[in-house]
């Protein structure tokens, strides 16, 4: 599919990421109150302005977040985008009347695109699961021995999911290492990123759903930062699994990208070393394209790229994972947010953590300032972006960017 | 304190377990919509028609969840519960004014009572961890090394929080004894309850909380039942915790008990055998002294006790949780729902769960009617119950039940 032009110039600017072939989803807020948009070129066009004059379907865009929109159905989504490309097409009659509804995305601020139900993170990704392994377990024992037959995941916490652009104060946690004789209370000392994906679900169920069903409720993708605490991971995490070493915030990208725009980048999981069991197989292509990219920016040095990396890299798909999610009965809601797992790909610069990237600390790796990095230092702005990339034109998430801030001097506020 | 008079007769009656000591709210619904009440004797006082005519402060009782009330906060709360002590004291004057809005709690159905935001559940009785411990690791390595330093704990499912009444089916799962050839995709054999108390979030909090804060945030408590699949869990839960084996139901009271209700029954936790950190000591007794059995009603019989044990065995109070819970900057939000982790006692009898009751289903025990149970049958009915005792009365809960429906066919509804 090639580029569909739009009145809007900076959308066919093929070095950018919002043409009109995307038509992602978030919701802005330009002091006048918080309202869905939809990101076309360098611009926000505001959904609920349009919504207020009856020019796109009332699926509640004037809300502050998207929903109710989601929870309109497939059949609803399709309109509203079908609608969106007429208005924005070149060559529209619509362009005399839209001006004013279009804002410069550089000079609104974005907010969380929806209200997170539910956040479940996964530990989808065989490079990244088979380096943690190796590290932590040895290369023998290095992917758990349920790995290759479900998509293991841990429920997260909604509570902390925030919006690209959001500073995320580095933790205080118990720790305890191999050696030490006692735990200590004190910020984490290995704070890591985890560049991720986030399937957003838009249909709920309300028992055991297929492969197909999955990917039929899922709304579309955000870029996911989860942001992990090493040391407290590694004290707290058996038998329970991780809880507050990955507590302190989620990033996500102010955009959504619906599966409609994500369409023509299907592609398949790799083959299947142990073949899974009927009701967790693939039925398609279920995976995605999206070329991504971590960077890090130390306090006052230049932005550099630390890891490059793909989403179909993954062992298993966003579908795969609500169809053993729901294994048990468990309810999925409008809203839910499914962590993919860390990307990594199979070579050293495709790790998609510091904790591979510096080898559990022992390989810190070069920065162009001549600094080192193991693990996260305060000041350091870490940055995801992705796209996938079509005949003459990107479809993109925009950037999931956070600065880590210093640990709190006092936790409790007494000093 | 001794009990105070109501002019609600069944009230005074000092089997009954909602005295004007208690006055725990729920949600009802006799038909005409949902809206909060308050239990007295045999009857619930509805909250929202009261709240309509002015005689109760607003503070949300027409909407069908306490979230709202929960969220004025502790001021709220007492101006409320002082303004219920008078309307329904003996010899109160509004007598006469509030017939009408007493109804039968036997004719009214009972909902959740608010909307769960997250669910989070700890494992900190000690003797469930040491029984659960010893079974699958041993005596030596019964608890895990980090339990005497912190409430472990998991993020659980909200969407799967059902109010006591609803029944409960057993789900299916992957499953893989230890000495098979591969997993499979069937029933749980394995299904089971877990007692526990929740606690209820009342205010909410965005960074590190002391112990303190954490009891003044808690709003109430409930009875909690964490239904688990043993077998599921077997499989799944190495290394990122339990997850579809908790996600099928989790089943709570309807009523909520405020904590000024259970003040009286205050106590503290037991002496610690490794001194905590300090931002997890006790300031005081925390924990509460509530009566608790199980009882199981097979198909067609009759019900029976259990287990018999008290919410005082718990190694960590309610209030530890969250100071825990909160060390990494996690924001905790009104409607957050913490279980304490299975309460089991000293005593076989006194064991939480049917693992521990049947020793992993090494030694199943008797019923009355001549059956024997290792784990959940089809067509039984497991309820809890609680009570604190006080000076001639009793502050309960009500029932927590549910009977347990045979897992579907094909969950996939296809034959």
């Amino acid at each position: 599919m090639p580029l569909t032009k739009s009145w809007v110039e900076t959308a066919n600017d093929p070095t950018g990421v919002f043409p009109l072939n995307n038509l992602p989803y978030g919701v802005f807020n330009d002091g006048r109150g918080a309202r869905a948009g939809v990101a076309i070129g360098d611009k926000v066009l505001d959904l609920g302005a349009l919504e207020g004059l009856g020019m796109v379907p009332s699926v509640g865009f004037r809300n502050g977040a998207l929903n109710d929109f989601m929870a309109e159905g497939a059949g609803a989504w399709t309109r509203v985008r079908n609608t969106l490309t007429g208005l924005l097409s070149e060559g529209a009659d619509a362009q005399h009347q839209l001006g004013s509804f279009l804002h410069s995305q550089a000079v609104v601020t974005m907010q969380l695109p929806f209200t997170v139900a539910e956040y479940t993170d996964f530990y989808a990704g065989k490079h990244h699961a088979t380096n943690v392994g190796t590290m932590f377990r040895g290369a023998e024992n290095a992917l758990p021995p349920n790995w290759l037959h479900i998509p293991i995941g841990y429920n997260g916490r909604a509570s902390s999911v925030v919006v690209s652009g959001r500073d995320v104060r580095r933790p205080w946690g118990q720790l305890k290492g191999p050696d030490d004789p006692a735990p200590r209370f004190a910020p984490s000392a290995r704070f890591d990123i985890e560049l991720e994906m986030g399937a957003v679900v838009g249909q709920p169920s309300s028992g055991p759903i297929s492969v197909d069903q999955a990917d039929a409720n899922i709304f579309g993708y955000v870029l996911l930062n989860d942001w992990s605490a090493r040391d407290i991971q590694a004290w707290e995490y058996q038998p329970l699994g991780p809880f507050q070493a990955k507590a302190t915030s989620t990033s996500i990208s102010p955009w959504v990208v619906t599966k409609a725009a994500l369409e023509p980048f299907r592609t398949s999981t790799p083959a299947r070393e142990i073949e899974l069991l009927p009701h967790l197989r693939d039925t398609g292509p279920m995976l995605y394209a999206i070329g991504l990219e971590v960077t890090l920016t130390p306090d006052g040095g230049a932005e550099e790229i630390i890891s490059r990396t793909n989403y179909r890299e993954m062992y298993y798909s966003a579908a795969q994972q609500p169809a053993h999610h729901t294994t048990s009965g468990c309810p999925m809601r409008v809203g839910d947010l499914l962590g993919s797992g860390t990307i990594s790909g199979p070579e050293r610069d495709n790790r998609g953590s510091l904790l591979e990237l510096s080898w559990g600390g022992k390989e810190p790796f070069k920065l162009s300032n001549g600094e080192t990095r193991s693990f996260i230092e305060d000041g350091d702005r870490l940055t995801l972006r992705g796209a996938a990339n079509g005949d003459g034109y990107q479809i993109g998430f925009g950037e999931c960017t956070a600065r880590v801030l210093p640990a709190l001097k006092n936790p409790y506020g007494v000093s």
